[in-house]
Protein backbone atom coordinates (compact mmCIF):
# COMPACT_ATOMS: atom_id res chain seq x y z
CA UNK A 1 0.00 0.00 0.00
CA UNK A 2 1.42 3.68 -0.73
CA UNK A 3 2.11 5.85 1.66
CA UNK A 4 -0.95 8.63 1.59
CA UNK A 5 0.54 12.43 2.67
CA UNK A 6 -2.29 14.50 4.45
CA UNK A 7 -2.02 18.56 4.22
CA UNK A 8 -4.24 19.09 7.94
CA UNK A 9 -4.97 21.93 10.17
CA UNK A 10 -7.61 22.94 8.63
CA UNK A 11 -8.78 22.48 11.03
CA UNK A 12 -7.10 19.93 13.29
CA UNK A 13 -10.85 18.60 13.84
CA UNK A 14 -11.57 17.46 10.50
CA UNK A 15 -8.47 16.14 10.09
CA UNK A 16 -8.59 13.64 13.01
CA UNK A 17 -11.78 12.22 10.45
CA UNK A 18 -9.35 11.86 8.07
CA UNK A 19 -6.88 10.30 9.90
CA UNK A 20 -9.42 8.03 11.68
CA UNK A 21 -11.28 7.38 8.88
CA UNK A 22 -8.21 6.16 6.48
CA UNK A 23 -6.55 4.32 9.65
CA UNK A 24 -10.18 2.47 10.21
CA UNK A 25 -9.94 1.58 6.42
CA UNK A 26 -6.73 -0.31 6.44
CA UNK A 27 -7.84 -2.38 9.16
CA UNK A 28 -10.94 -3.39 7.98
CA UNK A 29 -9.26 -3.74 4.85
CA UNK A 30 -6.09 -6.21 6.23
CA UNK A 31 -8.51 -8.02 8.45
CA UNK A 32 -10.49 -8.86 5.00
CA UNK A 33 -7.14 -9.82 3.58
CA UNK A 34 -6.70 -12.68 6.86
CA UNK A 35 -4.22 -10.25 8.88
CA UNK A 36 -4.72 -10.51 12.73
CA UNK A 37 -4.33 -7.96 15.45
CA UNK A 38 -2.01 -5.79 15.73
CA UNK A 39 -3.82 -5.24 12.41
CA UNK A 40 -1.15 -3.74 9.95
CA UNK A 41 -2.06 0.02 9.35
CA UNK A 42 -1.45 2.11 6.64
CA UNK A 43 1.81 4.00 6.71
CA UNK A 44 0.82 7.81 6.73
CA UNK A 45 2.44 11.34 7.17
CA UNK A 46 0.69 14.27 8.08
CA UNK A 47 1.55 17.91 8.04
CA UNK A 48 -0.37 20.18 10.31
CA UNK A 49 -0.87 23.49 9.00
CA UNK A 50 -1.84 26.40 11.07
CA UNK A 51 -5.26 27.11 9.87
CA UNK A 52 -5.07 31.20 11.29
CA UNK A 53 -2.17 31.72 8.79
CA UNK A 54 -3.58 30.17 6.02
CA UNK A 55 -6.85 32.32 6.55
CA UNK A 56 -4.77 35.48 6.90
CA UNK A 57 -3.23 34.58 3.56
CA UNK A 58 -6.43 34.23 1.47
CA UNK A 59 -6.19 36.29 -1.38
CA UNK A 60 -8.72 38.15 -3.64
CA UNK A 61 -10.04 36.20 -6.97
CA UNK A 62 -9.18 38.10 -10.26
CA UNK A 63 -5.63 39.11 -8.26
CA UNK A 64 -3.35 36.58 -8.89
CA UNK A 65 -0.21 37.96 -6.81
CA UNK A 66 -2.79 37.74 -3.89
CA UNK A 67 -2.61 34.64 -3.38
CA UNK A 68 1.01 33.85 -3.68
CA UNK A 69 1.92 33.22 0.20
CA UNK A 70 -1.57 30.98 0.42
CA UNK A 71 -0.65 28.85 -2.48
CA UNK A 72 3.20 28.36 -1.25
CA UNK A 73 1.26 27.80 2.11
CA UNK A 74 -0.40 24.63 1.15
CA UNK A 75 2.41 23.46 -1.61
CA UNK A 76 4.76 24.03 0.49
CA UNK A 77 3.47 21.47 3.03
CA UNK A 78 2.59 18.98 -0.12
CA UNK A 79 6.32 19.19 -0.88
CA UNK A 80 7.54 18.27 2.11
CA UNK A 81 5.29 15.56 2.07
CA UNK A 82 6.37 14.11 -0.83
CA UNK A 83 9.80 14.43 0.30
CA UNK A 84 8.64 12.38 3.35
CA UNK A 85 8.01 9.38 1.12
CA UNK A 86 4.43 10.29 0.50
CA UNK A 87 3.80 8.26 -2.78
CA UNK A 88 0.32 10.33 -2.73
CA UNK A 89 -1.49 13.01 -1.48
CA UNK A 90 -4.72 15.22 -0.24
CA UNK A 91 -5.26 18.48 1.43
CA UNK A 92 -8.00 17.98 4.26
CA UNK A 93 -10.60 20.84 3.48
CA UNK A 94 -11.95 22.31 0.72
CA UNK A 95 -11.29 25.83 1.07
CA UNK A 96 -8.11 25.16 -0.74
CA UNK A 97 -9.35 23.14 -3.74
CA UNK A 98 -10.42 26.39 -4.91
CA UNK A 99 -6.66 27.16 -5.66
CA UNK A 100 -5.80 23.64 -6.63
CA UNK A 101 -4.50 23.84 -9.74
CA UNK A 102 -1.96 26.53 -8.45
CA UNK A 103 -1.15 24.72 -5.48
CA UNK A 104 -0.23 21.54 -7.38
CA UNK A 105 2.34 22.96 -9.42
CA UNK A 106 5.90 21.53 -9.31
CA UNK A 107 4.56 18.89 -7.72
CA UNK A 108 4.99 15.50 -8.54
CA UNK A 109 2.68 12.84 -6.66
CA UNK A 110 -0.79 12.69 -7.52
CA UNK A 111 -2.57 14.80 -5.18
CA UNK A 112 -6.69 13.51 -4.76
CA UNK A 113 -9.36 16.34 -5.60
CA UNK A 114 -12.13 17.14 -2.95
CA UNK A 115 -14.13 18.47 -5.52
CA UNK A 116 -13.66 15.86 -8.65
CA UNK A 117 -14.53 13.29 -6.02
CA UNK A 118 -17.75 14.50 -4.63
CA UNK A 119 -18.50 15.21 -8.67
CA UNK A 120 -18.07 11.90 -9.44
CA UNK A 121 -19.88 10.50 -6.75
CA UNK A 122 -22.21 12.77 -7.46
CA UNK A 123 -22.62 11.32 -10.81
CA UNK A 124 -22.63 7.86 -10.17
CA UNK A 125 -25.56 8.14 -8.08
CA UNK A 126 -27.10 10.54 -11.11
CA UNK A 127 -27.59 13.77 -8.61
CA UNK A 128 -28.28 16.15 -11.51
CA UNK A 129 -27.91 19.21 -8.83
CA UNK A 130 -25.94 19.51 -5.84
CA UNK A 131 -26.19 22.52 -2.88
CA UNK A 132 -23.24 23.60 -1.71
CA UNK A 133 -22.82 24.34 1.48
CA UNK A 134 -19.80 25.65 3.01
CA UNK A 135 -17.50 28.01 3.98
CA UNK A 136 -18.12 31.82 1.83
CA UNK A 137 -14.79 31.06 -0.54
CA UNK A 138 -16.25 27.73 -0.98
CA UNK A 139 -19.82 28.10 -1.57
CA UNK A 140 -18.61 31.43 -4.60
CA UNK A 141 -16.47 29.00 -5.99
CA UNK A 142 -15.88 29.03 -9.84
CA UNK A 143 -13.33 26.32 -9.58
CA UNK A 144 -16.15 23.86 -7.57
CA UNK A 145 -18.68 24.62 -10.48
CA UNK A 146 -16.68 24.09 -13.15
CA UNK A 147 -15.08 20.74 -11.55
CA UNK A 148 -19.27 19.63 -11.19
CA UNK A 149 -19.49 20.89 -14.30
CA UNK A 150 -17.57 18.30 -15.94
CA UNK A 151 -19.65 15.91 -14.38
CA UNK A 152 -22.60 17.19 -16.03
CA UNK A 153 -23.73 18.29 -12.12
CA UNK A 154 -25.39 21.42 -11.72
CA UNK A 155 -23.57 23.05 -8.25
CA UNK A 156 -25.29 26.14 -7.01
CA UNK A 157 -25.34 27.60 -3.30
CA UNK A 158 -28.35 29.73 -1.66
CA UNK A 159 -29.49 32.16 -3.38
CA UNK A 160 -29.85 34.99 -1.02
CA UNK A 161 -27.47 36.47 1.06
CA UNK A 162 -29.12 35.68 4.68
CA UNK A 163 -28.67 31.69 4.02
CA UNK A 164 -25.46 32.14 2.91
CA UNK A 165 -24.94 33.87 6.24
CA UNK A 166 -27.01 31.10 8.07
CA UNK A 167 -24.45 28.42 6.82
CA UNK A 168 -21.06 30.04 7.65
CA UNK A 169 -23.32 30.90 11.15
CA UNK A 170 -23.68 27.20 11.86
CA UNK A 171 -20.65 26.23 11.20
CA UNK A 172 -18.98 28.70 13.23
CA UNK A 173 -21.43 27.41 15.45
CA UNK A 174 -20.34 23.86 15.07
CA UNK A 175 -16.70 24.09 15.53
CA UNK A 176 -17.42 25.87 19.11
CA UNK A 177 -19.30 22.42 19.71
CA UNK A 178 -22.55 23.74 20.56
CA UNK A 179 -25.06 24.10 17.54
CA UNK A 180 -28.70 23.80 18.60
CA UNK A 181 -30.90 22.40 16.20
CA UNK A 182 -28.48 22.08 13.70
CA UNK A 183 -29.87 19.65 11.56
CA UNK A 184 -33.36 20.81 10.93
CA UNK A 185 -31.65 24.47 10.30
CA UNK A 186 -29.41 23.00 7.73
CA UNK A 187 -32.79 21.04 6.54
CA UNK A 188 -35.50 23.69 6.61
CA UNK A 189 -32.68 26.01 4.73
CA UNK A 190 -32.07 22.79 1.62
CA UNK A 191 -35.51 22.80 1.32
CA UNK A 192 -35.91 26.46 0.35
CA UNK A 193 -33.28 26.23 -1.91
CA UNK A 194 -34.68 23.34 -3.29
CA UNK A 195 -37.87 24.84 -4.22
CA UNK A 196 -36.37 26.77 -7.09
CA UNK A 197 -34.79 23.45 -8.86
CA UNK A 198 -38.07 21.15 -9.01
CA UNK A 199 -37.60 17.98 -11.05
CA UNK A 200 -34.44 17.83 -10.64
CA UNK A 201 -32.46 15.43 -8.43
CA UNK A 202 -30.81 17.16 -5.74
CA UNK A 203 -28.06 16.40 -3.52
CA UNK A 204 -26.59 18.52 -0.60
CA UNK A 205 -22.60 18.67 -0.53
CA UNK A 206 -21.56 19.30 3.25
CA UNK A 207 -18.27 21.03 1.57
CA UNK A 208 -17.27 22.41 5.21
CA UNK A 209 -15.63 19.59 7.36
CA UNK A 210 -17.92 20.81 10.36
CA UNK A 211 -21.03 20.48 8.81
CA UNK A 212 -21.23 16.25 9.15
CA UNK A 213 -21.18 16.81 13.18
CA UNK A 214 -24.53 18.08 12.61
CA UNK A 215 -25.52 14.35 11.70
CA UNK A 216 -23.42 12.71 14.36
CA UNK A 217 -25.56 9.21 13.97
CA UNK A 218 -24.43 9.31 10.28
CA UNK A 219 -20.98 7.64 11.92
CA UNK A 220 -18.76 9.12 9.04
CA UNK A 221 -21.05 7.80 6.14
CA UNK A 222 -20.20 9.04 2.28
CA UNK A 223 -23.58 9.54 1.86
CA UNK A 224 -26.33 9.49 3.94
CA UNK A 225 -30.42 10.20 3.97
CA UNK A 226 -31.90 12.19 6.25
CA UNK A 227 -35.15 14.00 6.46
CA UNK A 228 -35.86 13.07 2.89
CA UNK A 229 -32.36 14.69 1.82
CA UNK A 230 -29.52 13.79 0.41
CA UNK A 231 -26.32 14.55 1.74
CA UNK A 232 -22.86 14.35 0.21
CA UNK A 233 -19.87 14.20 3.77
CA UNK A 234 -17.30 15.41 1.21
CA UNK A 235 -14.35 14.47 3.56
CA UNK A 236 -15.44 10.87 3.60
CA UNK A 237 -16.07 10.83 -0.03
CA UNK A 238 -12.52 12.82 -0.45
CA UNK A 239 -10.95 9.90 2.68
CA UNK A 240 -12.20 6.94 0.42
CA UNK A 241 -11.01 8.17 -2.93
CA UNK A 242 -7.18 8.67 -1.57
CA UNK A 243 -7.37 5.14 0.11
CA UNK A 244 -8.82 3.40 -2.93
CA UNK A 245 -5.54 5.07 -5.09
CA UNK A 246 -3.13 4.09 -2.05
CA UNK A 247 -4.65 0.59 -2.20
CA UNK A 248 -5.03 -0.24 -5.73
CA UNK A 249 -2.92 1.67 -8.21
CA UNK B 1 6.50 28.29 18.90
CA UNK B 2 8.45 25.51 17.40
CA UNK B 3 7.13 22.46 15.06
CA UNK B 4 6.44 19.88 17.09
CA UNK B 5 7.38 15.80 15.04
CA UNK B 6 5.34 13.00 16.10
CA UNK B 7 6.09 9.44 15.51
CA UNK B 8 2.98 7.86 15.61
CA UNK B 9 0.11 4.94 15.03
CA UNK B 10 1.45 2.88 17.32
CA UNK B 11 -1.58 2.73 17.58
CA UNK B 12 -3.68 5.56 15.40
CA UNK B 13 -6.05 5.94 18.47
CA UNK B 14 -3.74 6.85 20.53
CA UNK B 15 -1.71 9.41 18.15
CA UNK B 16 -5.23 11.20 17.94
CA UNK B 17 -5.09 11.76 21.64
CA UNK B 18 -1.46 13.37 21.28
CA UNK B 19 -2.62 15.71 18.31
CA UNK B 20 -5.52 17.01 19.56
CA UNK B 21 -4.20 17.53 23.21
CA UNK B 22 -1.48 19.63 21.80
CA UNK B 23 -3.72 21.14 19.58
CA UNK B 24 -6.36 21.93 22.42
CA UNK B 25 -3.35 23.27 24.03
CA UNK B 26 -2.10 25.93 21.19
CA UNK B 27 -5.13 27.13 21.02
CA UNK B 28 -5.90 27.52 24.87
CA UNK B 29 -2.26 29.22 24.70
CA UNK B 30 -3.82 31.46 21.81
CA UNK B 31 -6.69 32.68 23.18
CA UNK B 32 -4.81 33.15 26.61
CA UNK B 33 -2.58 35.46 24.66
CA UNK B 34 -5.05 37.27 22.99
CA UNK B 35 -5.93 35.56 19.86
CA UNK B 36 -9.46 35.85 18.02
CA UNK B 37 -10.84 33.41 15.99
CA UNK B 38 -9.69 31.29 13.73
CA UNK B 39 -7.68 30.26 16.71
CA UNK B 40 -3.61 29.78 15.69
CA UNK B 41 -3.11 26.07 15.73
CA UNK B 42 0.84 24.87 16.33
CA UNK B 43 2.40 23.26 13.52
CA UNK B 44 2.97 19.65 13.74
CA UNK B 45 4.34 16.81 11.39
CA UNK B 46 2.97 13.15 11.95
CA UNK B 47 5.24 10.32 10.66
CA UNK B 48 2.33 7.43 11.46
CA UNK B 49 3.49 4.02 11.48
CA UNK B 50 2.56 0.72 10.74
CA UNK B 51 2.20 -1.02 13.70
CA UNK B 52 1.66 -4.19 13.53
CA UNK B 53 5.36 -4.22 11.17
CA UNK B 54 6.61 -2.27 14.73
CA UNK B 55 5.68 -5.59 17.03
CA UNK B 56 7.26 -7.77 14.31
CA UNK B 57 10.29 -6.18 14.94
CA UNK B 58 10.65 -6.69 18.74
CA UNK B 59 13.72 -8.15 19.27
CA UNK B 60 15.11 -9.97 22.66
CA UNK B 61 16.99 -7.95 25.27
CA UNK B 62 20.22 -9.19 25.74
CA UNK B 63 20.93 -9.80 22.11
CA UNK B 64 21.24 -6.35 20.82
CA UNK B 65 21.43 -7.40 16.71
CA UNK B 66 17.99 -8.89 17.43
CA UNK B 67 16.93 -5.39 17.62
CA UNK B 68 18.37 -3.65 14.76
CA UNK B 69 14.98 -3.45 12.68
CA UNK B 70 12.98 -2.19 15.43
CA UNK B 71 15.74 0.53 16.36
CA UNK B 72 15.90 1.86 12.64
CA UNK B 73 12.17 1.85 11.69
CA UNK B 74 11.33 4.49 14.89
CA UNK B 75 14.85 6.30 14.08
CA UNK B 76 14.11 6.73 10.02
CA UNK B 77 10.58 8.20 11.76
CA UNK B 78 12.27 10.20 13.42
CA UNK B 79 15.14 11.27 10.97
CA UNK B 80 12.10 11.83 8.45
CA UNK B 81 10.45 14.63 10.80
CA UNK B 82 13.66 16.18 11.16
CA UNK B 83 14.31 16.54 7.15
CA UNK B 84 10.12 18.14 7.44
CA UNK B 85 11.26 21.00 9.64
CA UNK B 86 10.53 19.43 13.36
CA UNK B 87 12.33 20.95 16.10
CA UNK B 88 11.54 18.70 18.40
CA UNK B 89 9.94 15.16 18.41
CA UNK B 90 8.40 12.72 20.38
CA UNK B 91 7.69 8.76 20.25
CA UNK B 92 3.99 8.26 20.72
CA UNK B 93 4.25 5.18 22.65
CA UNK B 94 5.73 3.90 25.71
CA UNK B 95 6.77 0.53 24.01
CA UNK B 96 9.61 2.44 22.53
CA UNK B 97 11.17 3.92 24.82
CA UNK B 98 12.66 0.87 25.92
CA UNK B 99 14.97 1.45 23.00
CA UNK B 100 15.11 5.05 23.10
CA UNK B 101 18.79 5.28 23.84
CA UNK B 102 19.14 3.55 20.73
CA UNK B 103 16.71 4.88 18.35
CA UNK B 104 17.37 8.34 18.98
CA UNK B 105 21.48 7.83 18.30
CA UNK B 106 21.90 10.09 14.91
CA UNK B 107 18.48 11.83 16.04
CA UNK B 108 20.13 15.55 15.92
CA UNK B 109 16.38 17.22 17.12
CA UNK B 110 15.77 16.96 21.20
CA UNK B 111 13.21 14.00 21.67
CA UNK B 112 10.95 13.87 24.93
CA UNK B 113 11.51 11.27 26.89
CA UNK B 114 7.92 9.50 28.27
CA UNK B 115 9.64 7.65 31.00
CA UNK B 116 11.63 10.95 32.02
CA UNK B 117 8.71 12.97 32.09
CA UNK B 118 6.36 10.57 33.90
CA UNK B 119 9.19 10.38 36.75
CA UNK B 120 9.58 14.16 36.72
CA UNK B 121 5.98 14.13 37.46
CA UNK B 122 6.27 11.02 39.97
CA UNK B 123 8.80 13.25 41.87
CA UNK B 124 6.52 16.38 41.83
CA UNK B 125 4.39 14.89 43.39
CA UNK B 126 6.04 13.12 45.95
CA UNK B 127 5.11 9.98 45.04
CA UNK B 128 7.93 7.13 46.34
CA UNK B 129 6.41 4.00 44.39
CA UNK B 130 4.83 3.47 41.26
CA UNK B 131 3.20 0.53 39.81
CA UNK B 132 3.59 0.18 36.20
CA UNK B 133 0.96 -0.74 34.33
CA UNK B 134 1.66 -1.34 30.01
CA UNK B 135 2.51 -4.07 27.72
CA UNK B 136 4.54 -7.11 28.77
CA UNK B 137 7.59 -5.46 27.40
CA UNK B 138 6.82 -2.12 29.29
CA UNK B 139 6.61 -3.63 32.15
CA UNK B 140 9.32 -5.73 32.40
CA UNK B 141 11.68 -2.84 30.92
CA UNK B 142 14.72 -2.10 33.21
CA UNK B 143 15.31 1.04 30.91
CA UNK B 144 12.04 2.16 32.53
CA UNK B 145 13.06 1.29 36.19
CA UNK B 146 16.35 3.36 35.52
CA UNK B 147 14.59 6.25 34.79
CA UNK B 148 12.16 6.42 37.43
CA UNK B 149 15.64 5.26 39.93
CA UNK B 150 16.90 8.61 38.39
CA UNK B 151 13.87 10.94 39.96
CA UNK B 152 14.59 8.55 43.56
CA UNK B 153 11.15 6.63 42.62
CA UNK B 154 10.63 3.00 42.73
CA UNK B 155 8.71 1.39 39.73
CA UNK B 156 7.52 -2.40 40.10
CA UNK B 157 4.65 -4.27 38.18
CA UNK B 158 2.57 -7.00 39.32
CA UNK B 159 4.25 -9.80 41.25
CA UNK B 160 2.17 -12.37 39.66
CA UNK B 161 2.16 -13.15 36.43
CA UNK B 162 -1.75 -13.70 36.40
CA UNK B 163 -2.33 -10.09 36.91
CA UNK B 164 0.27 -9.22 34.51
CA UNK B 165 -1.36 -11.29 32.27
CA UNK B 166 -4.71 -9.53 33.40
CA UNK B 167 -3.20 -6.24 32.41
CA UNK B 168 -2.10 -7.15 29.11
CA UNK B 169 -6.11 -8.89 28.54
CA UNK B 170 -7.49 -5.39 29.77
CA UNK B 171 -5.68 -3.29 27.39
CA UNK B 172 -6.71 -5.89 24.72
CA UNK B 173 -9.90 -5.24 25.64
CA UNK B 174 -10.27 -1.70 25.43
CA UNK B 175 -8.45 -1.63 21.93
CA UNK B 176 -11.67 -3.42 20.92
CA UNK B 177 -13.65 -0.72 22.58
CA UNK B 178 -15.41 -3.31 25.02
CA UNK B 179 -13.68 -3.60 28.56
CA UNK B 180 -16.32 -4.46 30.73
CA UNK B 181 -15.79 -3.21 34.47
CA UNK B 182 -12.04 -2.32 33.68
CA UNK B 183 -12.21 0.30 35.92
CA UNK B 184 -13.17 -2.11 38.74
CA UNK B 185 -10.54 -4.29 37.39
CA UNK B 186 -7.89 -1.84 37.49
CA UNK B 187 -8.69 -0.60 40.88
CA UNK B 188 -8.55 -4.46 42.66
CA UNK B 189 -5.54 -5.56 41.07
CA UNK B 190 -3.89 -1.86 42.16
CA UNK B 191 -4.76 -2.78 45.52
CA UNK B 192 -3.95 -6.19 45.58
CA UNK B 193 -0.42 -5.11 44.78
CA UNK B 194 -0.05 -1.77 47.19
CA UNK B 195 -0.72 -4.55 49.95
CA UNK B 196 2.94 -5.48 49.63
CA UNK B 197 3.84 -1.75 50.09
CA UNK B 198 2.42 0.29 53.00
CA UNK B 199 3.26 3.34 54.18
CA UNK B 200 4.69 4.31 50.39
CA UNK B 201 3.26 6.85 48.73
CA UNK B 202 2.14 5.14 45.56
CA UNK B 203 0.69 6.28 41.90
CA UNK B 204 -0.39 3.90 38.96
CA UNK B 205 1.13 4.61 35.93
CA UNK B 206 -1.23 3.92 32.98
CA UNK B 207 1.81 3.09 30.88
CA UNK B 208 0.09 2.00 27.59
CA UNK B 209 -1.80 4.49 25.79
CA UNK B 210 -5.21 2.08 25.78
CA UNK B 211 -5.56 2.52 29.82
CA UNK B 212 -6.80 5.33 30.51
CA UNK B 213 -9.93 4.43 28.60
CA UNK B 214 -10.90 2.89 31.59
CA UNK B 215 -11.63 6.24 32.81
CA UNK B 216 -13.25 7.91 30.20
CA UNK B 217 -14.64 11.08 32.76
CA UNK B 218 -10.80 11.67 32.91
CA UNK B 219 -10.76 13.71 29.78
CA UNK B 220 -7.46 13.34 29.27
CA UNK B 221 -5.90 14.52 32.73
CA UNK B 222 -2.47 14.38 33.22
CA UNK B 223 -3.03 12.51 36.85
CA UNK B 224 -6.42 12.04 38.65
CA UNK B 225 -7.74 9.97 41.21
CA UNK B 226 -10.40 7.55 41.29
CA UNK B 227 -11.68 4.74 43.89
CA UNK B 228 -8.69 6.32 46.17
CA UNK B 229 -5.72 5.37 43.84
CA UNK B 230 -3.63 8.50 42.15
CA UNK B 231 -3.71 7.29 38.28
CA UNK B 232 -1.00 9.01 35.79
CA UNK B 233 -2.15 9.33 32.27
CA UNK B 234 1.31 8.79 30.65
CA UNK B 235 0.38 9.83 27.26
CA UNK B 236 -1.18 13.33 28.69
CA UNK B 237 2.08 14.10 30.60
CA UNK B 238 4.06 13.12 27.72
CA UNK B 239 2.32 15.81 25.45
CA UNK B 240 2.44 18.15 27.89
CA UNK B 241 5.79 18.22 28.52
CA UNK B 242 6.59 18.63 24.56
CA UNK B 243 4.55 21.37 23.94
CA UNK B 244 5.93 23.15 27.11
CA UNK B 245 9.09 22.92 25.52
CA UNK B 246 7.80 24.00 21.91
CA UNK B 247 6.37 26.98 23.83
CA UNK B 248 9.30 27.80 26.16
CA UNK B 249 12.64 27.05 25.11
Amino acid sequence: MKKIGIVGGLTWLSTIDYYAAICRMGESYAAANGACAPLPAPELIIESLDVAHAFRCIGTDGDEASWRAFDAYHRDALLRLQAGGARLALLAANTPHHRFASIVRGVDIPVVNIFEEVAKTCAALAVTDVLVLGTALTMSSPVLRDAMARYAVTAFSPASAEDRSLVVEIIAELQTGSAPDARRRLADLSKRCFAERPHTRIAVSLACTELPLAFPDSNGAETFVRDDILYLNTSAIHARAAFDLAVHE
